[in-house]
């Protein structure tokens, strides 16, 4: 789309409120589920993998242990299914969200590294990737 | 509307091509938000409290004796936030996951009775006026 | 609480290892369910209201008029619901999301105010008293 | 396991409280996120792929012809989110909701193969594709 812009206002004979035009036809790249898809992907299996976690931690003989980790998880679960809601949708808010979810899927993550559980490992990692895709998205270097 | 409707067709001369045409414009009233509200109010307060309920479990010096608590606390609440998002979407399926909606809190009331912390009770109350609410609204007398 | 800290540390013959160990007793207020309950109440309503007025506008004759009002209220639903959920969590990240849900409550609210009919005026009224609601929860003069 | 299980049984000299000891050992294999995982997966896309095509539909030319797309969309991806938690929390009522989905799954996906834009086409094979992962879940022959 670019590139029919740039060759049209490189024909002879163009003039200013002509260019003008073709500019704000020129329709800029909205971001959305294609572009963000893999940030998506890794929101998703982290909420998947959390509400899985949470559930096999009240599980465990030691449940008083996981306590802080099921909390972590429901918390971490509830932001990444909304992250990906507003990705999905395209939302000019979606920004906003990732840093957010950034954040819970960092703290979850370090949680679930101190427990030693199959559960808990999985989850860590999706926490942690999740955490790096939603920081790429947001622009920040990771 | 109803009455707008049988009040013509009992006018004198109304023949059968008429009878059709109002009665296909008698628009059929369809169910979303207003009619669904108060079940939808039921299921948003039911979700809600079944998530304080689930992060207060985890508090609880005896965590162990919670476990199935939170678990059905987080199917729940899960449940529960869809079937309200069908209602207000005045969705064909939404009695379908109100159906379920019901036997999910009606077992989750009923462990919750088991406990005697202040979230269970509340969490009990909220479960079992939903469970009432969406046999209700699904039309199976409570 | 506190004040009952403030009696007990006033006492004669108090010590530096009493005094600390009171300190420690006084167990912070946590925020949660009922602290921020009536924030919730407006998100999730705002939430519903939302579904109900994406679905009407479909059903519009002009749904072309209506096309941004669909997407705000799809993105104001999403972020509304994770909020409250967040918040029923007593999550400590709940303040962060109820800063971004006043954003798109507000510019969900304003869009909605630019159309007549009932679901519209409807969702404009449930947008800026949630909005209003977000921005005292995370203490911004409103 | 079951294995195991069998060949204590048979070894010479067990009594009954073993075997009934054995028995209730021998831990019944749970349903959850590992081995409703393809399923999960199929209900995640379709959820994200029915927002990106609501909104979409909000931005075509004709948003009238849309309308129902944009309908079906919105309780198709309410549908397929909370069917998706409930299979990773390892629910016992997972079944039931994934029936709904694939009814809902099906009906969106019949809608968006009417239309020939890009984002319905993708959204109509998410759906169908989800649906029969829905129906093998639950059990029914596709």
């Amino acid at each position: 789309m670019i590139e029919a812009f740039l060759k049209k206002v490189k024909q002879p004979g163009i003039n200013h409120v002509t260019y003008i035009k073709l500019f704000f036809n020129l329709k800029i790249k909205v971001m959305g589920y294609h572009e963000w898809k893999s940030c998506i992907d890794a929101c998703l299996k982290c909420a998947s993998i959390c509400n899985h976690c949470a559930i096999s931690c009240t599980q465990e003989d030691d449940v008083k242990m996981m306590a802080r980790c099921i909390e972590l998880d429901m918390q971490c679960a509830a932001i990444c299914y909304s992250a990906a809601q507003l990705m999905s949708m395209g939302s000019p808010f979606a920004q906003d969200i990732c840093r957010i979810c950034a954040d819970i899927c960092q703290q979850c993550g370090e949680e679930c590294s101190n427990h030693h559980t199959q559960h808990c490992k999985e989850c860590a990692d999706a926490c942690k990737a999740c955490a790096e895709e939603c920081r790429r998205m947001t622009g920040v270097a990771t």
